[in-house]
Parts: structure tokens; sequence; C-alpha cells
């Protein structure tokens, strides 16, 4: 990981886009906060593409699905694609049911994600591997660099796998990352969340391997942090923890 | 109350699908997650169907109530039904407004819910019997178990309603529960997030009575411990810790 | 201020009717229940009506824009007009998009709010004075008291400016307040949760000018206090004593 990317992210407060579902917006609009971005999340279809153009990456989180939601986010993917804005893709339940699995093929025809970040159930998902799932949840099990390498050919783009250990694959590297803790997935959006923060890495002008890298590393060294603070009893008090830990220096994460 | 059935919850870990009102959709994805359920908040109509038939019960919290959700609800609702998968009520408010009033009553027709659960003044709504309301709270007085027994007749159905003692009617059975703590009135959502909980009781194999019984005494300890902490001075850090106590064993709440 | 005004709030525990944007929706709601208010969210059109003539006030908050959220609060808005119950609008990111811009001067046409309150670049825009904006947050620098005079003459209406200092324009006062801390615009919906403290305050029978002063000052001095506490370090451990403070006696929160 990278500091000064952090460091970069905080001088420059990059507003981020993000048209992210319902459950987990206003965890979401609190962690980009704490780390130093901007958030925006307009959701109406009518504002998306001027919202879009103005941001400095959007976030497409397809969690809640009405169709004015998928409409918004296409419009807004669009949009960023013609003004060279990074685009993050979290297919969230992709595996769930056959609406969402049609709701994000079809986006991804129309939209070119510069990161597709999930779960491997749900990456796993997207190349056709068979994984299993449970609701929005991975519970299975399997080789997950394959995954994320197949990924990343199929879509020509650059993808994050969440898990107890992510991986990062960007086409020419791969890369893994072991920071975290399992009271992650105990916060509802604790997976999303990562999406939005990997939003803000990319609207620095780094190698998207090092931006990657560092958001998730950060990410994990934060969740680290918050469950070892004595105040912190559970999923709850982790939470209010966790998002102070997003506003630190990396330093003071490390110990 | 028995302590078996939240080990079976936590064992089992169900998915709980929660078709519940944008306020606290968050709160209750949390909630269930620290008690030891799988919540998965999936709104669309296009998959209502496709998550319900997937689920170890259904919630269905009438709270913000555009049409395309009273629709997913129904077809939720309908399926669970069908696949002889748990439903639990929340009629949110339906004493507040003739507009809620008719979408319950209408629902009620459609879908068989396994329990309904709301505070006084909503029960007493759905059986006809004057209750003093403000906006979605219960803020008059009468006789508890007639209108928990008048509900579980009309509608054939189990019926818990909240407050400051709860009462649950099984048809054959009533119940009471004293647990519980003021603060609960004060989190917005502390009502709802005992509807998820019983929803991911009802997922496991025992009697009504008992998992009932359990969800409520249950719940009403956590809130008791989480107030007891001295960390707690207020509602805001109450709801973290509430959150932390939601998925701490029975014997520990109990001190 | 008028620390009575926050007693008569408590004890009358005033019903308000907020129609607000999903992002900030729960902490609204947690912001009101502590404070003494009792929230309701109800968003539905067909129930707008019913619940705005129910209400002592009603929050018009432009943030998330459905098509049928604004059709509600133009309704929810003109039947508090007709009942002369206060309205509180907050043209959350008025500026961001013309799209915004359409909504809310098309809003001010049909409903005529007892205050707006707004940060500087959304009020600026109000009343054509260029003021640099990024989302739905002000960046710019000016002169705060000519644009809430402005904007106090041009909609016949009070204005509540915030910001580092805020600035309350009754027409024919303006009043300025220092109380506050950063952290409230590190917390989503810091400045959101304002409006809805305004509208609980706005259903006393007191003067407008002690209602808009008193709201502003106790908000800033429950920031400062929970800032102080040293539980708290950072954004998200403080959004918990927030909420604590917000239930708090105002000597309490003087020391």
């Amino acid at each position: 990981m990278n500091p000064k990317i952090i460091d970069k992210v905080r001088e420059k407060n990059p507003l981020v886009h993000n048209l992210i579902n319902y459950v987990v917006m206003n965890f979401a609009a609190n962690g980009i906060l704490a780390f130093g971005g901007s958030p925006v999340m307009a959701m109406a279809e009518k504002e998306a593409e001027d919202m879009a153009k103005s941001a400095g990456a959007v976030l497409l989180n397809v969690g809640t699905l009405s169709s004015e939601d998928i409409s918004s986010m296409i419009l807004a993917g669009r949009t960023a694609n013609k003004h060279h804005i990074p685009v993050v893709l979290d297919p969230v339940g992709v595996a769930a049911t056959p609406y969402r699995s049609h709701v994000i093929t079809n986006m991804l025809k129309k939209v070119k994600p510069t990161v597709i970040k999930g779960n491997a159930g749900e990456i796993a998902h997207l190349v056709d591997i068979p994984w299993e799932v449970k609701g929005v949840d991975s519970v299975g099990d399997g080789d997950l660099e394959e995954v994320a390498i197949k990924a990343a050919q199929k879509y020509q783009t650059n993808i994050v796998i969440t898990g107890e250990t992510d991986v990062i694959c960007t086409g020419k590297k791969v890369i893994q990352n072991t920071t975290g803790h399992p009271y992650l997935a105990q916060v509802t959006g604790g997976g999303c969340l990562l999406g939005s923060i990997i939003a803000c890495c990319l609207a620095t002008d780094d190698a998207i391997e090092d931006q990657l890298a560092t958001a998730v590393t950060f990410y994990g060294l934060a969740a680290e942090y918050a469950a070892s603070q004595k105040a912190v009893t559970g999923p709850g008090t982790f939470k209010a923890h966790f998002i102070d830990a997003l506003s630190f220096p990396v330093q003071k994460l490390k110990g």
C-alpha cells in the first residue's frame, strides 16, 4: 500500500457519486466523509448525468433494485465512461436471483467499469464458475485467483474479490491482502462501503494496482484497529469505532 | 423462554427476507446480523418471489409505502405462504391514515401471516377497538389481552403486542413479558427490529409459543443489558450497545 | 436562546412529519426522538395529506428526488399551509444540478415555507448570488447576512443559513450563532437533522426568532458537548454521543 494515496484523497476531497442500495446509504456516506471524500448519493434519473460528470468517481452498487435506480445507474455509468471518470461496480447479490443476474449482465453491456468489486460468489457468478451463495452472501469455497483472473479477462477490467483474503487482479498482476476483521461481515454494508472507499482512491493520479491495494489494505487495517479498542464489545460499538478509524492516519492504525 | 432456540438460530443462520421501511432498514439488517440471522432486504417486485422462496422466514413491515413496495410485499407473502415459509406482518401505523389502513386490510386478505406484531394501537385498530395513537405510536390505554385474543381469533393467527408489557397470544395461550427498557422507544425501529428477530426465531423447528416468547424475552433482556452499561449515556450510545447485546449468549445478558 | 422552548417541546412531544432524503432518514428520526419530538417519515403520496394535517410541523428535505417524493412533498406542504402548520424547507443541493434547481424553484411557487434552512451555497443560489459549491456542500465564501436578508425578502419567509457561523434572518432581525463543532460536517445529515430540530421548535407557541435561535444554539451546544466527551475519538463515536446530547437538558450541555 501507498500511504500517499490516502493523503492525496484527504487533500483533494474528491466528490464521489454513489448510486447505492438504501440499506447501506447512510453508512457509506459516513464512511466516505470519515475517509476524506465528499459523498453525494443522488439516485434520481433526471440528475444522474449532471451529478456523475461533476464527480471524481462513480460507484454503482446494485442492492435494492427499483427500475428508476437501474436506469440512473446506467446513465451515471455511461456518463462517467464518456468523461473518463472512474467507475466502480459492486454486483451485490448477482447470484441470488435471476432478476439480479439479468440486470447486472445488462449493465455490463452498457457500462465499462474501472473495477468490479464483489465477494467470491458474486464474481464467480459473473464468469459462470459454480459457487455456493446464501442471499447476498458468499458461503462457498474455491480458487479465488482463478476467479479473479477469469473475470478480469472476460470484462477487460480490474477485479477486487473480498473475503478473509482479498484478491486484487489488474490483468497483469494478482495481489493478495489479509488485513481485515470478522466484524466487517457482521456490519451491513461492510463490503459495500469498501466499494466507496475504492472509488475515493481511484480519484487520485496513481497506478490502479496501488490505488486498489491501498484502499483494500487501509480498510482492513481500520477494521483491525477498531476491533482492538477496549470500548468495542460487539458489532454495534465496532461500527462507530470503525468509522472513527477510517478518518485516522495510516500510522495510527498500524500502531 | 428457551435459550436453545437462540442457539439454533445462530447455528442455522437463517436467511430472513425483510420487506421493511426505509427508515429502519439499516438498523434491522445490523440487528439480524448481530442476533445470528442472515438478512436480505430485497424490495424489487421482480425478485420478490425468488428471494422469498429461498428464505427461512419473511418479514413484511409496512412503513414507507410506495406502490411497488406494497406489490412486492404481497408477492413475497403469498410466495412464503405457498412454500410454508413463516411470515411476520408488522402493520406499522395502520391507524395513522386511511391509506395505511386500506393497504394493510387488503394485504391481510391476500397473505396469511404466521404472526402479526404491532403496538397496542395498531393491533386494536385491526379489530376495531378504539385506541389513541399519535403518528405511528400508540399512546392509549386499555385491555391488552382482550385486543390480542380478538385479533388472534379474527385473523386466525398468532399475535404479539409490544409495549411496557408485551402480550403474546397463540390462540390457545396468552403469555406476558416484562423484559425491556424505555430506551427501545427512543430508538427508531426499536419495535420494527423485534419483528425481524421474531422472523429469525420462526425459522427453527420449535413450537410457536416458545419461539415468540424466546424472541420477545431475549430482545428485552438485550435492551436491559445495554441500558445498564456504563458507556451508555443516552439513546445514541444505547443503540450501539443494544446491537452488541443482541449478539451475546443469553447467560451474559442475565448477568 | 430560550430553554423553555426545549422544555415545551419535550412536554408536548410534537408530531413532526418528515419528507426527507433516504440517506439521513434514520439519523433524523433518532435525532427527533432524542430531542423530544415524535417523528413520522411517511413518503407515500396517498397519505401525505392525512399525515401532514395531523402534524405539529412539516419538514420538506429535498435530498434524493424520485418523482413520487416530490409530489408528496408538495402535497404535504400545501396541506400544512392550508392548516397553518409550520413548514421547514431544506433545499439540499439546490445548486448541484439544474434538475434540483428546477424542482425546488417549482416547489417554492406552490408551498410557502415558514423557514428555509440551508448552507450558504444553497441559500445564495435561491437569490442568484454566485457561490462555490461541491455536490451538496458549500465551499465558497461571501457576505452571509446579505444572502440571508435577500432570501428572506424574496421569499417573504425566515431564513437559517448554517455554517461555522449560523445566520438567522426573520425579516426584521438578523441573529448570529457560533455554537457548533466541525464534527457536524463529518456526519452525513449533520445539516439535515437541524431542519427537523427546527421543525420541533416551531410546534411551540413562541416567537419565531426565539424558536429559531433556540433550535440552532441548542443544536450547536449538543455538538460541542458530544465532541468534548472522552469516549469520542472520531465522527463515528461522535454521532452516537451527539444523539445522546440532544436528549439532555440545556444546563447539562452548558456544563
